[in-house]
């Protein structure tokens, strides 16, 4: 697929993902101005657009600007609103206005049924909502990956949260950020995105390998905070096999993990890690 | 206000904010099989209920239960859909299913005016959602804090912390919560409530403070996490002037606070801290 006319606006927006701003720092008894720099927030507004029909806001989400087209894709993609063979082009918003960055047009190859939209989004409806009903949501949109799959090696995995650290280059000037990473099983990072939202940034890695021309591949996700429910559901539809946090997951997202046929990780720390489901994935060796 | 039938069950409820898994613990090279406790993260559906009307569900959020009723009161009164005095009871799903506890209905005195609610979560609008519009959409169901408001010592804000992080029963156990508290200028913590959302913690100390006979109150309000916009505006509907963060704060999560009279401190440490909007609220001093 191509993005568009937005490409040269998008690297634009990258630029915007760090703002300065004053600040009196106290330290030691001590207070003085000097400037500081913060992770931007601003809200996304998700928009598709079948052919020669109007625009449908999907989704707004509060995210860090930058890689705008791959968070609008991952976000469409793994919340299973469509595949990535349906994405024509993505542009921002042709209208001129002071906020058009900060809307994104997915237009697609054939008219969208989403439904499934307005199951996610616009809930209105009275028991359906619940663990139960959502595991079985996803299972709707997305097999459980086969449990054979990839096999990575322990000391592999133990390396990969340095690897992503020594790339978060937002986090290391505002240290406001969350980093979702995507690994080769050799442990290879192929894609590293960061964001204010946790789950922004595993769908702009997921929008990143479906926009790329020669796809960046990897079976392993790694994210820098917690490891919830969604973070797996996302996976999962993106067909990667393998998740790991930084820190803990949650009782759902383990269950999810089970259920979905993934291998969740949680503590990964240089001196081990915890395996919840599936550890037939994880080898004894390198 | 009175609680209503569903007390005994949001005790009962409490219970479940930690789950027991089986782990594959990796550690030097062995690898061992233990029981590891998880932060628990179910959907809660809140929905509200008009004198004789039918349930209309507004939200659903992932979140740990406990305080389910504190989390539903403090959501729709910090998303400006309702006040405190229009809460008549609260209740769990009174239908008989396995989900009962996953729902929440909040009975209202007078017939709610959803139409907030349609903006926030069934966006549809073109071009209406954005940094500037959302700060004005706030402005709307909030007028600016007071910039003179109560004034707190640095060397108490410096305590707060630790306080916080002593309080923090379920992360102790997990590893894998948000914590908020809300704090008396003299350092006194009043009520802390820690959830897998960090929203959702804010909602559940704001809804504590709603619910609560005779009101725990406080001035300060401190989150173990990054300050997002959402919070800050959380903090203003409710009436909190200063809002503190061990962590960074967003660039919008400023500006909000500049605009609604908001103080906000973040990187919270014992050594020291940063302001970034109305320091006038802090004194030198104790």
């Amino acid at each position: 697929m191509s993005a568009g006319t937005g490409h040269a606006s998008a690297a634009g927006a990258d630029r915007r993902n760090v703002v300065a701003v004053a600040v009196t720092a106290i330290h030691g008894g001590a207070a003085r101005t000097r400037r500081d720099l913060l992770a931007a927030e601003e809200p996304l507004e998700i928009r598709t657009v079948g052919p020669g029909q109007e625009p449908v806001a999907v989704a707004v989400t509060m995210r860090t600007p930058g890689h705008d087209f791959e968070l609008a894709a991952g976000f469409l993609l793994t919340e299973g609103l469509l595949r990535a063979g349906d994405i024509a082009t993505i542009t921002y918003c042709q209208e001129p206005n002071e906020q058009r960055y900060n809307i994104v047009n997915v237009h697609t190859r054939v008219p969208l049924d989403l439904s499934a939209a307005e199951r996610t989004f616009f809930t209105t409806s009275s028991c359906g909502i619940c663990g139960k009903a959502s595991l079985d949501a996803v299972a709707v949109r997305c097999d459980p990956l086969d449990p054979a799959g990839p096999v990575v090696g322990r000391a592999t995995l133990l390396g990969l949260p340095d690897a992503l650290r020594d790339r978060q280059r937002i986090f290391g000037r505002t240290g406001g950020l969350h980093a979702a990473g995507l690994f080769t099983t050799s442990g290879e990072l192929t894609v590293m995105r960061e964001d204010i939202g946790r789950h922004n940034a595993v769908d702009k890695v997921v929008g990143a390998t479906v926009l790329a021309a020669g796809p960046p591949r990897g079976e392993v996700l790694l994210v820098s905070g917690r490891l919830s429910f969604e973070i797996v559901q996302k996976a999962a539809v993106a067909g990667i096999p393998l998740v790991c946090a930084i820190s803990a997951p949650s009782s759902l997202a383990v269950q999810a993990a089970g259920e979905l046929g993934v291998t969740a990780v949680g503590f990964l720390r240089p001196e081990g890690f915890n395996v919840y489901t599936h550890p037939q994935r994880i080898a004894a060796g390198a």
